[in-house]
This record gives structure tokens, C-alpha cells and sequence, in this order.
């Protein structure tokens, strides 16, 4: 096979011989090679303007990001081989962190293979494919899947947000098996239901297992809310790590219908409840109730989508802790998560402390957490790192 | 008692209303309320310039930061009642955290008592004691501790660095009862013994408990180095973790002395080996040997120690973590952890990206780890948080 070659421009190698994945599309010396003569999804040979080749690439002429490096070495085009190989490396690293089959396998550029995403649930694996380039390899992505796995089922989630820039058609499709409605995993020992197809996103969120597992230490006999639950990941975990009660609260009825389940399956239906509405109404409500509890967790959807956002996200971020705090028992446990890369870590602890101070309260941050091992960090790609939750205790000022 | 009033300048209680507990010297109204009115360590009332009172602090005319808020409540000044009090609001996030009495007890600012460390073994105690206020009631510290714990032991470390600057002695003293050479204590279920008068510090590094429990993950059946061992505080516990080897190394013939002791006391002197030297040196070595580990952890003392040291410090930072990574397996784990508050996460993560990049390897991190819940931080001090670890699977290129 053939590559065509991408040139890029004087000094626009320096990222991507940094670590980098990414090139984007001002970087190209369009004199040379015009974007217009690729196709989206095209894998090519990346030159830099010395003539000197880093690596190959896929690309897409219409994105801004219009190159992902798939490989260094230029003997290895992104194809059914390197998708194997791949795959049996981010096994590795799974099986090295993890007692049971669960997982997200493929975490994109940090797994080496940008716009890719695959969670497995067991025998059976969800497929997110955000870009043209690892749409045009869908197949022998398929194929790597059943070489190394012989999975039951695999699911494409494909009706991501980015599909769109990358001009696909967003789709959900069974392409292998049959697959229930709600799908087993087990996270940190605890049996659990996730609706893959109907559910969001590819029906779970791995990412929080460590802070999940933290969070179970501290609610034994204890009244949790579980804010912003989906269905019910933190507050499953909670029931089963012997929570007094668990309180959820979801703006969908799907959602807590399967917390409910998830209750049931970890015998614990008699201590869960689910309250449906915004979270934001509802917190309102219980303060004005007196309500109290001895652990919140706060695990809102990112309200900081783009940089553009960020002033009015971090304004929602803090609303939501201020709620939290003052639903909490003195001496309680805040857990107070944000999955927007664009908000600061120092700036969710700035959060914790102007609500604590405002709420005449101190608050001792005990514990920051990050997302799971199956979610590895691209040392050269800060937008690999998105995930926080910080533990904090709510005592009276002193 | 009557207190002498402290007045600040106008707008200078900003931070302090922020949460923050430390008052610069500039910070100080001097026309009205000359520091040099002031004895070391006396207790004073805080006003801002328009007369209100923010709470009472202890002074030390002679430093940069001349006070420091013990109390926001007048009601209450430092004294055996308030450390009593502290004492047990600390001590139940200890007993919710942490299986065995063994942990830092008082972490300072974050349990709001500045100056004072005081870390546990079982039933001994050692105080570490650093400015002029906290020493001024060194009798109600030792009185609080016997309320609260009947301890069999207390020992005094007032050997730290910021005495002098306070204007303090430094010395090491048993004040009450008998205390082993080496004192057992427990850390992730491993037994362990540290020398809590000719240690270092307090004799044990208690904040990097739960990186090294992450650690273990890593290990069973895997050759491990253990660079900056001190008293083998990783190394113990790779090995009872199942490491198949554990190869220590440090500066100091008596911290591998003890280390050794620790690998006997859990059944595994025979898979302990200690070097003696300079990590640097003993690394280069090793590399022109081509030795190799599975998992090599890099556990170096603060490299940048004030604002001035960062670039050395970063180039020392880099380097090691450069022998390190060529020391590694395919695959390996690199755990790379610095205590020196000024070295940036995003710098650590920099260090491990151009290491990896130089050496053609590629670099996923895994896991973030920072201090245990014993080192909370508080919100308003960034000092409080010092200590990271990052996990990094070493990868060839890809």
C-alpha cells in the first residue's frame, strides 16, 4: 500500500516529536500538499518540512484537527494487525489494575489509538468511533475485537458529539449477538446493570471506579445523596457498602428505574430511593425541608463543555457545592466531582473553600481523586486528563 | 485573660476572611500595634482596620509571617481545652480513614493547628513543633495527648528546620514514658519498624500510604527498585506484596540497616537486597550493567526546597526519572513522586513526557496519587499540598 504524504510546515513537527498526536490543519504546508487531495480517513505519511518522516497519520481535510498519528513507525499502517496489537496492550495494562472483566479496554490517543473508545462489560464490548479515520478502519476494528476477545456481542455507540465535525452519521447498532437491555458488569466487587443502548454515553461511566471505591470507606450506616446518579453508580456502591440510605436524584425516569434495579440486584431496594427532577430544584426543596445527610456526591455533567463556558459553568459548579454543603450533617462528607477538563483542579478546590467560608464552615479536603487506571493520562495531551473528585469533610469554622 | 489587639491594614484581612490562617508582617497596621509590642508565641485579637474582630492568633514579631489563627471564635483561645478539642476532631477523620492507630494525627494548618505536627504509632506519640506559639503551650500539647490517648510515650522532634527562624532551640526529647530504637506501627496491613529518634522527620513518611498501596498492585512476582529508600517504607511492602526481589537504595548505612530489618520482620530478608550510595551514582552503574526492574520507584527528597531551586531542582527531578525509565523492563512501571510543593503536577508530568520521548518510549500514566487523608489540605493554603506519585507504564514507542 501506497501512502500519500503530509507536509507540515517550518517548526510544525515540534509537537508531535514531543509526544503529540495531533496535528492541526494551520500546521500543514497546504503549498505542498493541499488538504483538499485527501480523503477524510485517509491514512498518510507525515514529513516534516525537512523531508523527514515522524510517522503515519489518518486524517480528515475538514476538521481542525485534520491529522492523528497512528503510528511512529512507518512500517505499521492502522489495519487489522496494529488494531491487535494494540488492543492486546491495553489488555495488559487493564488486567494488570483490574480483578474483573470491566472496563473501558481502549481509552483514544492515550491507548495509542485516537478516536476510539471501547468499554467492555465482560463477553460483551461497546464501540464509541469519533473520527472519519477510525471509521474507515470500523471493520478490521470488529475483526481485532473477535481475534482477541471472541466477544458476545459488540455494540457501536457511534452518535457521539464529534461525529458530526468529522461529517459521520451519528448510528447505534448491534453488529455482533444479542445483547439484553441492561448489561452485568461489576465495579469494585459490586454487581451492577448498565443500559448500553439506551443508556448515555456507551451506558457507563468507568471513569469514577476509584473514587467509587474511596467513597464506599466512608458510608457504612450513614444517609447518602447521590446527586446527578444516572443509574445510580455511586449510590449502588454506596447500599452495597452498607449505607444507611441512599437517596437518588436524576432528571430521567430511564435512569432511576435502572438505580432502582441496580438496588434490587445488591438486595437493598428497602434502602433506596429515587427522586426525579433537577438536581438543582430538588437540593432547594430538601434545604428548605431540613434534610440532612452524612455523605453527598455531587457528579454532575461537565457544565464547562468549551473554554467559552467556563465562567458560567465554574458559577454552576459552586451553586451546586454551596447546595451540597448545606445539606450536609456536621462532620460530613462532601464528594464533590466535575468531569469538565476545562474547569482547574485549583479552581474546584477555590469552590470548596468560598462556599465553606461563606457557610461559616472549614472544610478539610482528604482525598483527590482522578479517573480510573483504564483512563490513562497522554503525558504530551492535557485533554487526556478530565476527571476529579474531591473528598472533603464539612466541619462547623474553628 | 485579656489579650493585646493585633490591627491590620486596610484590606489586609481579605485573605483571612478567605479562610486562610497566616498573617504576613506587612500585613500588620505597625503605627497602631507595633510587632515589637509583641512576644513570641503570645496570643493576641485579630482586627481588621475597621475594628472587627476575625479571631484570635498567636505572633511571632520576629518572622515573615508574624501570626497565625488559632481560633475564630474570641471565646476561644489555644489552650489544653482547644487542643483537647482539635485533638479529637482530628483524631475522627483518622478513625474513619484507617484500620490501625497508626497515621499523622495533626497535620497542621489543615487541623487547625499551625505549627504542630504530631504523628502516631500505635500507643507512642512524636510531636514536631515549629513556631514560637505552638512551643508556648508545649505543656497543654503534652496534657491534651494524655487526656485524649494515654499515650506510653511522647517524644519531642523540635529538631525542624523553621525553629531557628522562629527563634526556637532545636532539640529531640522523650518527655514521658520509654521508647523502642525502632517503633512498630502498621501501614496498609504491613507490620513496620522506624526509628523515631534517629530517623528521619518523625522517624516515618506516613503521607505516601495509599501510593503505596496503590504500589503492591503492581509487584507480586516482579523485581522492584527502590531508590531514596530511606527505611524501605515501599520496599517492605512490595515485598509483602509478593515482589520477587527488592533492591534498596540510600545514602544512609542505618535507614538500609532498618529497611533490612523491616524485610526480615515480614519473612522476606532472603528477596532484600540493599545498596549503599548515591541513588545517581548507583544508577549509573546499574544502567552500564544493564540491570533491570519491573517496577522502579522514585521516592527522592524535595529536590526544590524554595522558589529559587526549581529549575536545578527540575533538572534533578528529570534526570532521575531519566535513569529510572532506563532501568525499567518493557512495560514496566515507573512510580515517579515528589514532595516538593513547588514542583508543579503539570511539571512532573512534563518530566515523565521528555524522558519518554527521549529514551523512544512512550509514557501512559495510569494513577495519581498524592498525600494520604491524614495530610488533608486546607482549601485556602496550597502549601498544604506537597506530595504527588504518578504511576507511568513504560512503553516502546508506538
Amino acid at each position: 500500500m501506497s501512502l500519500q504524504t503530509l507536509k507540515l510546515r517550518d517548526g510544525a513537527d515540534r509537537r508531535l516529536r514531543g509526544g503529540h498526536l495531533w496535528i492541526y490543519s494551520n500546521e500543514v504546508d497546504t503549498a505542498v500538499t493541499p488538504l483538499k487531495n485527501f480523503a477524510a480517513g485517509e491514512q498518510v505519511v507525515v514529513e516534516n518540512n525537512r523531508g523527514k518522516a515522524l510517522g503515519i497519520a489518518y486524517v480528515n481535510p475538514n476538521t481542525l484537527i485534520c491529522g492523528r498519528i497512528v503510528s511512529r513507525d512507518l512500517k505499521h499502517v492502522l489495519d487489522r494487525s496494529l488494531l491487535i496489537h494494540r488492543l492486546n496492550i491495553a489488555l495488559s495494562l487493564r488486567e494488570a489494575c483490574f480483578d474483573a472483566p470491566c472496563y473501558r479496554l481502549v481509552y483514544g490517543d492515550s491507548d495509542g489509538l485516537s478516536g476510539l473508545v471501547i468499554d467492555r462489560f465482560m463477553d460483551i464490548f461497546v464501540v464509541q468511533v469519533s473520527t472519519a479515520g477510525m471509521e474507515a478502519v470500523l471493520e478490521d476494528i470488529v475483526d481485532a475485537l473477535n481475534k482477541v476477545f471472541r466477544p458476545k456481542a459488540i455494540l457501536l455507540r457511534n452518535d457521539g458529539k464529534m461525529r458530526d465535525m468529522e461529517g459521520l452519521e451519528t448510528y447505534i447498532e448491534i453488529v455482533q449477538g444479542d445483547l439484553p437491555d441492561l448489561c452485568p458488569l461489576e465495579e469494585n466487587g459490586v454487581p451492577l446493570l448498565a443500559p448500553l443502548q439506551k443508556g448515555q454515553k456507551t451506558g457507563w461511566f468507568y471513569d469514577h471506579r476509584e473514587n467509587r471505591a474511596q467513597m464506599q470507606k466512608h458510608v457504612k450506616g450513614k444517609r447518602v445523596l447521590d446527586l446527578f446518579s444516572y443509574v445510580g453508580g455511586w449510590g449502588t456502591q454506596a447500599l452495597a457498602a452498607g449505607a444507611e440510605q441512599v437517596v437518588c436524584v436524576d432528571a430521567s425516569h430511564y435512569a432511576l428505574e435502572v438505580a432502582g434495579e441496580n438496588a434490587r440486584i445488591n438486595g437493598a431496594d428497602d434502602r433506596f430511593e429515587g427522586f426525579h427532577g433537577d438536581a438543582f430544584d430538588i437540593c432547594k426543596t430538601m434545604i428548605s425541608e431540613k434534610e440532612r445527610f452524612d455523605v453527598v456526591v455531587v457528579d454532575p455533567p461537565a457544565f464547562i463543555a468549551k473554554k467559552k463556558d467556563i465562567r458560567n459553568g465554574e458559577r454552576a459548579y459552586a451553586r451546586m457545592n454551596n447546595f451540597a454543603m448545606r445539606l450536609l450533617n456536621k462532620g460530613g462528607v462532601l464528594v464533590s466531582a466535575s468531569c469538565s477538563m476545562h474547569l482547574e483542579y485549583s479552581r474546584l478546590v477555590d469552590i470548596i473553600r468560598t462556599n465553606s467560608r461563606e457557610l461559616d464552615r472549614s472544610a478539610q479536603i482528604f482525598h483527590q481523586g482522578h479517573q480510573g487506571a483504564d483512563h490513562p493520562l497522554h503525558p504530551a495531551i492535557p485533554e487526556t486528563d478530565y476527571l476529579k473528585a474531591y473528598f472533603a469533610r464539612i466541619l462547623p469554622a474553628s
